[in-house]
């Protein structure tokens, strides 16, 4: 069954209009494009759809690879197969792109696959900064051929915050963390599979453009006009607000000196209850910029404390540590090391699974709710 | 002189490309437009653009206001007259529109002018959200005629900050304050104006829509995308690093609602060695959010300071107090009183002038540069 058969086909959207609000939920081939990429420091999107998607993805599309296994190619444990052409794979419903660069700028190595699935009326959908839709040769090509072109980034939030108030019942719980890329997005995801595993009323939302296309919708919070971001957050949280427990996914740093903007927009926004602190421990200076050292823990903690208390009571509730810089033993150790030093219930979600941070959020909503 | 015998005038920008860097520092027989939003609390980019350019702003337009005089409308002490039409002015170079409303949309009573405006050939400049490029019957007048369109606070800022060094004999300080609209543009323009009076080498930094018009460039911060706003603002204050002062226009507030997430970024993006704290006494609670109280200044400074001093050695120099709600002797005791509770120079800029701060500013020089 191609996508085209669901519903979920609309109305082109017109190429300078905004998007309609997508639920990307609904596609069951996707092809993801790697293109020159497939290696676990570039393909963060591609590895987030294969862990969490994983029964959508039907294969990785790269045609410079020596691999033809996505499970050898970014050491992961889910696994598909690697091609070479769009030719290779059989019905697929849609082309997503697999990459969430800094800057996210479309590389121009992938532009040929993307315009080969344009030609064949495959949906693309893309998370860069780059529109598909700022290119009027593939506008034109998808205008003939049916194609949607769905940028994940684009949208019309232009709603400042009010200072809202949020249904009592709704426990918020953000991730927060020292540098981007630490596993904010992973650790929200997997908290929610869990509380939905143990039969609780959870969701996860959305902030980035991987985690739109996990979960089919979302809020692009790095692509809002600034003015609005803290009231296009404010509002996604409202208008999920039937929800007992909102699993935010957290983005940057309080201190990253590119981001931090981003960070505290989110915070502010969603006013959370608390706050899941994520680490990657080893790590010593921010990603990317390799001349500036991260801070110290505490200080980090003391800093999203305060800054979210100005909006709401919050406090750190756990800390998630994403341990792959470390053997089996070396994560125990630093599993205690960061427990003890703030006085945290601590897990490797990756190694560990989520309960221990479950079990801070149910006990939280003990504490706030009931 | 019209402003098409001046060498501002350029090649047309296409409606859907972004706007060529534009100074509006040219313009010397502005009209402003504050069709139905004559009044101090409305019209507050009209106020700046009269204290700040008052030489260049040649009327005010309204033709729902019942006064004539703009010193009586703006209870402001610089006067121009009030018109009720564009033909009741002699060659006026450009229409400002003159007002800043939060959300940015245009009041629909003001298109009748602006079109009026485009059809004689004028250039209208505007800060706000709603572009005036995006409206297609505009464009259509503006390309048969000539007239400019400026949209003041559209930008194609796609840089993220890189953590860059600044050159050491460039001292930068921002304003930042406990809320919105208390006189941080002011307080930044007040000082460089001091410190120009001394002979120094000093420069304004615009970050907002009037400031901009005012200094005729500028970051429109609050509408960059939100994943470029510190790197907009580091790449402006490298860009004007050359200078031995930068006074930086401060927005919103780090507690604001709204707005916190443009207030970080800019404090993030400029690396101030110091800060001016801006506030208005005798306001108790958020400007357009009166259900939410205004934070204790001595937690807002501190919030500042260790936000600041992720980035850079930084902390608070001075107060401004905006002291428009108190009388002479309130105004004193204000002053006597906030000094000793946050031990710091402080003036009311208005009353007292600013060379209170320009003496903090220098003495920071002192010990940061020298």
């Amino acid at each position: 069954m191609t996508i085209k058969s669901l519903s979920l086909k609309r109305k082109k959207t017109a190429p300078h209009g905004l998007s309609e609000p997508t639920d990307l939920s609904a596609y069951r081939r996707i092809v993801v494009l790697t293109e020159g990429h497939t290696n676990p420091q570039k393909a963060k999107t591609a590895i987030g759809l294969l862990r969490f998607r994983g029964g959508d993805v039907v294969a990785l599309l790269d045609s410079q690879t020596t691999h033809q296994s996505a499970a050898v190619a970014l050491a992961h444990d889910v696994d598909v197969p690697i091609v070479t052409s769009l030719a290779d794979v059989s019905q697929p419903d849609a082309l997503f792109v697999g990459i969430s660069p800094a800057g996210g700028r479309l590389p121009p190595a992938m532009q040929g696959a993307i315009y080969q699935a344009a030609q064949q009326g495959l949906d693309v959908v893309s998370g860069l900064h780059d529109f598909l839709v700022d290119d009027p040769a593939l506008v034109d090509i998808a205008s003939r051929t049916g194609a949607r072109l769905i940028d994940v980034r684009r949208n019309g939030f232009r709603e400042t915050a009010k200072h809202a108030s949020f249904r009592e019942g709704c426990l918020r719980v953000l991730t927060v963390g020292h540098d981007c890329s630490v596993g904010k997005m992973f650790a929200a995801l997997e908290v929610e599979r869990e509380l939905l595993r143990r039969g609780a009323d959870a969701k996860f939302l959305a902030t980035g453009q991987t985690g739109i296309m996990i979960a089919g919708n979302g809020v692009p919070i790095d692509c809002v006009v600034s003015d609005f971001i803290n009231g296009a957050v404010e509002n996604w949280t409202l208008a999920n607000q039937q929800h007992d427990y909102l699993l935010i996914e957290g983005q940057g740093s309080v201190t990253h000196p590119a981001y931090s903007a981003v960070t505290v927009g989110l915070l502010h926004g969603c006013a959370p209850d608390g706050l899941i602190f994520c680490y990657e421990a080893g790590r010593t200076t921010t990603k990317g910029l390799d001349h500036v050292p991260l801070k110290p823990l505490t200080d980090l903690r003391n800093l999203y404390e305060a800054l979210a208390q100005a909006r709401n009571e919050c406090e750190v509730i756990g800390v998630a540590i994403n341990g792959r810089r470390l053997g089996p033993d070396e994560a125990a150790q630093e599993q205690q090391r960061v427990s003890a030093e703030l006085g945290l219930p601590a897990c490797d979600v990756y190694r560990d699974g989520p309960g221990v941070l479950a079990n801070a959020v149910v006990a939280l909503r003990e504490q706030v709710v009931d």
